[in-house]
Order: C-alpha cells, then sequence, then structure tokens
C-alpha cells in the first residue's frame, strides 16, 4: 500500500522498505500516460533486473484465472518457464502498438536477437478512455522504460490511469512482504493492474465496505474489465513453483471481494530473480533452485497477503478520474467516512 | 446449510427447499461409516440421476485447485466432458477399494459395459481415523448407494466422518440456490467434503470467528487434508462452461478463509442434469443447449453463494468426534459463544 | 496440395473442388508479401466467413504442440471456445504490428466495439529475412484481406515467402477432405505455415525422400522455426471436440517427418462454421450442435490426411527464395529427380 | 525390441546393454499374468528405483495424448512432479483393485506413511479377456513387484497378455538409447503397453507393412484400447523438460502408425533417475539439475526413437493369443512374409 499508508491490512509478515514489489532487489517500474479529455490510458513497465534480462533470463510462470483477456507472451511462459522481457501493462487495444514498442526494444538491446517473447498484460479502460481512438503509442512504452525506479507511484497512473476496481478508481497497487525460510529471509511483492469487481462486494481487511457504499452512491453494475497479477520473489522458486504460486493469487483477490467476472480477464504471472536462465549456458547441465514442499506454504501466505494488500493500495491510491462521456470514478479516498 | 439451519450466511439468492445439492431434481445422496475408536471413516455417494447415468451420461467438467491429491476420474470428464457413474467421497488410502467397488457396482447394471469412468474422490482423515488399518470396503459403497436419498445428514457422517475443517470438526456440507435466467427458474447446489484450512482463518459471513476461536483452543496447525466440492445445477450447461463454474469454487473456499494450502488436495467437479449425452445416439450430430456469455455471472455468483455456505454448514452440522490416538476435533457447535 | 498436384499423397477421403481450406464455404484466404533482398516476409490472412465474423462467432480451440512461440489469441479462444476476428499469419517479430492493425480493422467494422480477440499467429524467417529490420507494417493485413479469395496461392507467398520446412523452402499449404457422417457430406480444410524439421526426417506418402536429398544437399541443420496448423470444417463440431480435432494435428504433421522440435512453435487453431455463437442472442439459452463420439474418428481422420497434404503441398508449390546474406532455400521441385 | 532382436528400426542412436528401459540403472520390471480360457490379462509393474521411492520421490511428469482412459495418480504427478510410488500397468477394470494393492504395499513399506500417490495405468484387453468376470486380484500385484527385475519379457505378458496393437497381438514393448550431451553419457528408454491402431495403418520402419497384411487377415476395426507409454533417463531432466519428453511420445506413436483413436486412451509419463526429491528435506532450499534448452533435442529424439522402437518390439515379442468367445490376436511373427 505505498511507503506511508499501511492503515487497512491485518498482516502476518512483515513489509519490506517500501511494501512495493520492488523490495525484491534489482526490479524497477516506471509509467506513462495521457490524461486529456477522453484519453486516460497509459502505460506500466516492469522491469525485472538490472541485468539483460534476455541473456539472463529469469524463471517464471503464469496462471489464468479467467481467460477472457488478451496478455500476451504466457504460451512461451508456460512452455519453457522462463521470463526474457520486462513486462508491460497496458489498455486492451494497445496490446500490439505496445507488444511492437518493446520487440524493437529488445532488438535495440540485443545485436543477435531475432526472436524474443514480448509480455504485454492489459486491463480493459474503456469506460473513462475512448479506447477506440488508440490514444497511445509505443513511445509511451520507451517513456515508461526510461523512468523505471524502484520507488513509484500507485493509483490511477500508467497502465492505471482510466481503471475501475470494484466500482471505484482503481489501476496500479502493490505490496511486498518479508519471510524466513529456516535462517534466511526472504522477499516477496506484488504489482496489480486492478480494473475488476462490484462496489458491493468490496471488502477491506474484513470489512464490507463495499455494501456501505454501494448503499450511498451510484456505480456501473458489471464486473468487467480485468485484473492482473505480478508476483515477484527473491526466494528461488522454479517454474512449476512459481505457478502454483500464481494459482493462489486468487485468494488475494477474494478477500478484497473479487468474484472472477465473466467479463474479466484474470491473469497472475510470477518470477523468481533468484533462478537465472541464461541464454547461453556453459554447458549441457544447468543447476537449480526450488523451495522445499515444507516450506511452501511461508511463501503461498505471504503472496497471498501482498495480492489482497496490493489490490487494496491501487484503490487506495488512486484519485477521482473524469473521462470518455464524462463519466467519472470516484476515488476510494474521496468516499464519505464511516 | 441443511433444512433448519439457514443462520449464517448472507445470501443474495433464494435457497432451493432443502437448502441441499439434491434439490436439483433427480440427486440423491447417501452415506455409510464406521465410527469404532480409531476407525472413523466412510463413504458418501452422490448418485446424479434417477436414470441409468451410464446410458445417459450428463455434461461435467472438473477443475484442479491444488492438485495434492488422489482423485480419479477427472482424466476422461477432462476429454469427454461425461459424468457415466455415481459420484464417490472417501478417505485417501479406500480410493482403490471404492473405485472397484463402484466398478463391479457399474458392471452389474449393465450388461454391456466393459469400459467405464469411475468417479472417487478423497480427503485425508488420518488425524482422527487409523486410515493405515483400511477400515473400509466396497460393501460401504453399495450400502451407502442404497441408503441415497433426497435429504440426506450433514456433517461428521459418511465419507465426511474423520474430517477436520478449519481446525474444527468438518465433512460433509450443502447448500443450493435458485436464480432466474429470463423468465426460468433454474436450482444450483453444492456438496463439499471439508478437511482443509487454518482455524485462525475461519471467515463466517464475514465475520473473522477463527481469530477469536484460534485465541482459545488449540488445533493442529498445518493446511493439511484436501477439499472436495461438487456442483450440479439443471441449467443446460455444456462442458466448457461447466468447468468455469468449477473454476469459481475457490472464492467460495476462500471467502471462509480457505487459502489452497500446499498440502491439501483441492478438487471442483460440476455437471448439468439438463445436458444428457446419449451413450448410444441416434444419428451423427447431437444438440446440447448452454447458458448465453451474459448470462453466466448469475449462475457463478450463485455457485459461489452455495460453496460458502456449503463450507459452514459442514461445520454447522458436524459433531465432535474423537478418534486415532484420542485426537479430538471439536465442532463449531460446541464452541464458546461470543 | 493445390489445384493441380494432387499426385503424392495417398488419400482414404476425395479432397473439396480445389483442395484447399477455401472449400468450407465462406472462407476466403489472401497474401502479401515482400520480396526484395533480405526482405522476404509477408502476411497471410483466413477470413473465416462472409459475414461480420465479431457478431458472429465460430466455435474454436487451439491446441500448444510446443509452445515455443508468440502466437496470440489463443488465451480467449480456450476460455470463450470462439474466434471473432479473421487469422492473421506472420512472421515472429511482426506478430505487434500486425496485432495492431487487426485491431483497428476490427474496431472499423464494428461501431460499438471496445474490446475484441485477434488471433494472430507465426513463425521465424529470418534465415531469409532480416527480421530485425521490422519490413512488414500493419498496411499489409488490409491489403491481405483485401484480396482474400477462395482460390489462392500456396508456397512461398504471403506469410511463407520466407519459411524454410525440412530444409527447404516452406511457407503456406493447404488441402481439404470430403467426408459423410451417415447421409450428410462434410468438408473439413487445412491450412498450414511450415518453417519446422530437418530435411533428413522428410517423408512425403511413406518415401523417405529426405534421406536421399540430405546426402545430396547441405541444408541448415537445425529444427528451428515453427509451424501453424489451422483447420476448419462445416461440420458442427463444439469447442471440447475442436480441442480434439487440434490435438491430432501432430499425427499428420508426424507422418511427414515432423519431430516436434524444441525450437519450433507448433500450435493448432480450429473452428467450425457451423456453431454460430451470437455477440448479442436472443435470450439465456443458446443451442449447439456437435458430432456423437462413435462418429468423430471420420472427423479425426480426415483432419490429419489434410494436415499432412497441407505440409508436403508447402513443399510442392514453393519456390527457391534467396534472401538475407545471400542464404537460398531451395525448392522441392527443383530438386534432383529419384 | 529386446535382447536379440533389433532387426527392424533405423537406429540414430545405439541401445542400451539390453535395449530395454532396464538400462537405465536402478529400474526393474516384473510382470503376472492369467492365461486361461477367456482369462487373458495380467499386471506389469515398473520399479524405478531400488531405493525407497516414497522417502526419495523421482522428479516425473505426465502428458494426456487423448484423455479416454482410467489412468491414476497424474493428478499428483501434475501438481507437485514427483513419482513416488512403483508404477502398476494393468487392464481397465482392474484399476481400483491394483490401485489398492498398491496402496497396502506402500503402506507395509513405509510406517509413517498417510497418504501416498499410487500410479496405476490401464489399457482394455475386452476384446481377448472377459473384463466383467474381474479376474485379476491385488495378489498379482504382490506377485509382479516380487518378480521385478532387470532383463523382462516383452509382448504378451503381463498387463500385455490380452491386448492388441494395429490389429495384431499387442502388449509390453521396451527399448532404450544412450546419447551424449557434451562429454557424459546417458541412457532413456521407453516402456510400451500397446492396445491401439489399425492394422492398416501399421508401419514399421517407414514400411508399411499394414497395408499389405490388411488385406490378407481380418480384423477388428475400431481403434480402441489405448496405449501407455513410460519413458526413464538418467539424465537430470526437472518436471518441466519431462512433461515436454511425455509430448514427444506421440511422434514415436504416429511413425508406427498411431492415430490417436477417439477411443484410445493415451498417456505418457516420464521420470528422472537423476532428480531425487527427499521426503525429508534437510533444509528449505532444495537443488535440481536440467539439461539446457540447447541439448534437449537429443534427449527428445532419442526418446521418440525408444518409443517408436518399443511399438514394434511389443508386437515382434507378441505370440498369438486365443482368449474370450474364441477371439484370436494373431502375432505379427506369425504373419505371411513379403
Amino acid at each position: 500500500m505505498g511507503v506511508n499508508s499501511g492503515l487497512f491490512i491485518k498482516r502476518a509478515y512483515s513489509t519490506g522498505k517500501y511494501n512495493l514489489i520492488t523490495d525484491v532487489a534489482g526490479i524497477t517500474v516506471g509509467h506513462a500516460d495521457v490524461r486529456q479529455g477522453c484519453a486516460q490510458t497509459g502505460v506500466t513497465v516492469l522491469v525485472p533486473t538490472m541485468d539483460n534480462i534476455f541473456l539472463s533470463k529469469r524463471a517464471a510462470a503464469c496462471h489464468v484465472i479467467n481467460g477472457f483477456g488478451k496478455s500476451q507472451g504466457l504460451l512461451q511462459i508456460d512452455e519453457l518457464g522462463t521470463l526474457e522481457t520486462p513486462i508491460v501493462l497496458t489498455n486492451t487495444l494497445a496490446v500490439g502498438a505496445c507488444w511492437d514498442a518493446l520487440a524493437h526494444y529488445m532488438v535495440e538491446q540485443n545485436p543477435d536477437l531475432t526472436s524474443v517473447n514480448p509480455v504485454v498484460m492489459e486491463c480493459n479502460d474503456s469506460t473513462l478512455n475512448d479506447i477506440r481512438a488508440f490514444h497511445l503509442n509505443g513511445d509511451m512504452v520507451r517513456e515508461a522504460l526510461d523512468q523505471a525506479t524502484t520507488v513509484f507511484a500507485e493509483g490511477t497512473v500508467g497502465a492505471g490511469r482510466g481503471m475501475i476496481c470494484h466500482g471505484l478508481s482503481g489501476g496500479i497497487g502493490s505490496a511486498s512482504r518479508v519471510f524466513a525460510l529456516a535462517d534466511h529471509s526472504y522477499t516477496i511483492g506484488a504489482l496489480v493492474l486492478t480494473n475488476h469487481g462490484l462496489l458491493k462486494d468490496l471488502v477491506i481487511s474484513g470489512d464490507p465496505v463495499g455494501e456501505r457504499l454501494a448503499a450511498q452512491i451510484e456505480t456501473t453494475a458489471s464486473d468487467k474489465g480485468s485484473v492482473i497479477v505480478l508476483l515477484a520473489t527473491d526466494a528461488p522458486l522454479g517454474a512449476r513453483n512459481l505457478g502454483r504460486l500464481c494459482r493462489r493469487a486468487v485468494v488475494g483477490l477474494s478477500r478484497v471481494g473479487g468474484h472472477i467476472g465473466h467479463d474479466s480477464g484474470e491473469i497472475a504471472l510470477a518470477f523468481s530473480t533468484a533462478n537465472i536462465i541464461l541464454h547461453k549456458p556453459d554447458g549441457p547441465i544447468i543447476a537449480s533452485r526450488d523451495v522445499a514442499d515444507g516450506y511452501l506454504e511461508t511463501v503461498f501466505r505471504a503472496a497471498i497477503e501482498c495480492v489482497e494488500e496490493a489490490v487494496v493500495s491501487s484503490l487506495w491510491h488512486a484519485e477521482t478520474v473524469t473521462g470518455r462521456n464524462g463519466n467519472i470514478a470516484l476515488a476510494l479516498r474521496d468516499m464519505p467516512h464511516g
């Protein structure tokens, strides 16, 4: 929930320094967006490492909670278990332009590259943003990459600009947790792009605030729009267990009131910064590490906490946005108290 | 939550007549169990229809939430989208004996049958039951089949006899909902076998009772044991959408505090009584019906409500059980109030 | 194998009129490509119906044989079982530009559309084509859409321009079969984009010609590059059985010598023109049809024949291509006889 | 193809000492069967290691080629990536009895075991065997376990007793290959239980012998019955790559004429003896090894060769069997020459 806003969620684990996914060392996040009239949309980029990620891939996996979505790059992650590009988040119809921009970027960075698997994930911001006008272009991917930093903004920024979560202004949220396995400490973080859920279902730290709010304000009723969950950890998980980690994300979403709407594309992607797969390994046998089964529960529960808090954090940081056709998404922090 | 116990859960939909999965016409459920010292285990059978289910198969699908389990029959359901036997629930090590008994039963009922896909699902009751002694045998499958009725018991009965859910006595739970699609009314029901979760996580209708109870009583700490979710409806869902229905079950589990433990085998299976697939169809083209996308949300949300209430109902109906090594599972209804 | 070239493959079923996927009524195919020096690449578009495919979606499914690929749109097809755009085939790094162009096209065609699932599939033509120069742009998608016709060219045309199959010039291939279920006749067709396989493994109608050719000519050795298989039929298959159809494609590939190389992205996608899913259905219950289990074998075997012959047809129609760095892909028809 | 029978298949790799799966060190195989009148069935057991496999599990994965089958244990292998019991092969309706026997065996061997994942896989031998009479019992699992050895019989023995492959007598087949990765040599082996395919499709080492034979003899026409493929290697593959290995098995089947019949349950399971996962690991982080992507092709192709040859070997070793209703499965070696 960002640096100073840890007021809502009960925590079984302590947070990292900034309570952001970037508490996992090496990760940075950048945003670019447009905020003009009916153009309320943007791009958020997660850079998984300071290394050249194409040459030093990271173990990764993904899970489709509900596949009414257009996210790209999952196919190869499923097969090879590796992440080899930054991850771009954007709106539904900008996926092609962002993929193209990311492919160009990767080509520039890697002189020998003739094949690459760009990862672009999306939610649909068409209530606030005139998505049919294709306001985004590839330059914004570059801008977001250039501006990626350790401490980054949450809420209605970057890809989160025009998103609506549980009937309120949503967008980018993040959180992190520190946990111990035997005598070693690890960090896990979540970054979410929230655009799902009904207001009446909203629960914050066990409090069904959505019921009260739904009695006071009007919102659009349908559970459209999707949610993207990114998870990162410096614990040495392999692809199989990263997939299992992804399959726990839905618990965090449910704890805030998510119901996996028919129309909601809900996808989780996880990677470990501690399992590096070299593009050109030294020999035929490569070593990897993993967390033993008996210790996974700790990692799973820390991930669930991160996801729950990241969703709330996206709401907490979002500002009220007026967009297409004068449609308004109210901010949680502008809600009446009580 | 059974005939008379609808006190806990907020409902957006009304229940069926008995608030049991058998409110879906044609379904019956039977139990058989042993309750002697360290033998606390049993069998529950769901009979999906009064028809010969092998000759008149039902559209079906399943979903693995966490595959640390031994349930059997999912493979063929995934491929063919049909259920062709009753469903047997039992303990982990009794799966083989029950499968064998169910196969014998199907052979007897069908003179030409040389292949059949028995569905047997399980949770591990080894805390209360001396599972290594193989107390169950195939005769109990027959007994449960013989006793299958519309109104059936919940809690620590049948396969639920030795189960522990959220640190309390668990077992069999059921609930149903009635919903309308346009001008037609349909019923959906859930039957769960609960053996998962931590006490501290237990939430009943939004109230975190588990936190209070965990401060008062001691329970075994690990999230072992599994949960099985059966869903049935008379709405004409096809196999693909039944699979999507199954993938919503986890939301119901999460709402009661489930966290998809590493050790917990969690499987959902759904079928529709309204899509019949004949073993010997009349010709090469068969017709089926499905719920249109725009109406699925209603079915999904009704299913989630059923699952949530069925888990609570399993706790509500369970009695305190003393079993192996004097291990005790306390009943929710024996808990201190407040 | 095209109109006049049925000399190679033993057939258990007769072909359609043109022995092309367009023998399935309503389907058209168009190409656009560049053929200048190191720019040897292009786009092929399959238009699934004369209807507005977004408003009248078709039942569809896909299957990943080997997921080392970047094809897009599979996620939503898996979830919803529908195809709602034309299918674009192109080179690996042009996927983003083609997706963007297809999204623009769909927006233009559909005034209310704010979300759509463009399907873009790819193989890597970087041996012959300077893929890093991004020679393709979205205009070529329009050009290919504009030129889509029933009788279309095969071989090194469109997306097939720079492809190498079994060490020889590959690209676009197609074939069709007519089969009867009871007293009704149906058509199935395959369109492949071939860029996979080793020369030594090549088998044509049971004849291991690759062994002989490999002894005579030098080719690049690795099984890189991928193969895309599209299947279409006017038999009323539902999404589940279309998925099963896709899973048979690999048999056709194997019969020509395919070995599912590690580097080879191999994806099959199938749709039925006879199961229409309306974007705005009339009511909550929709009807669909499917082929009964006992008749599927005919459809499966016809599909396998189509895939086998389509791969051979891509080789048969390809011309020798000289591209990047003077690399040459020799045409099968330019091979020494015997 | 057994010790002395390497006459048919072209090999790119040399075979292991016995050309059996047991060339992978530590593996043994045992059989038990009945051969009386209409009782023509049995059990084959593969013991993966001389260690206690429950305490020292092996990395494993599986793949469903066609899920019209009742194999058991795949669910947990998918989730946890480990094999923890011997593998039992048997007939379709004996799965429950064999699972029960294997569970009892594991309980006896492991004093603390309260949960275990028995792997039992099956084909349907009901043409030759009166499967409805349940001739098999759990004692035969013990008998097969007791008799497991390095050099074992192939053909119509054990679970293979009543199987029909490509219209001929089928059953157990095995083959192995030795391959090098850099300067280290590894072994891979396949064990198949063959009960699938049509006579007319049979191809042996590229020769379509089935076409000739089908013109001479009558066989039952349908592609019913299934095929099970077990793969084992001492190369250190992890679960993800073992899954990819399994997905290549279908190429080996196709090369002998397999067409993945609708009725044919076709399942592959692979494990590595070189990746051991301790039941009680020393600490929270475990190490594993894998084959680097650039070297996988060698392993994949060696596996395909093993599968192809193992299928042929099952035919080669099978004897003519007369069973239920006087049905006869002719042996390949009893076929007219030419």
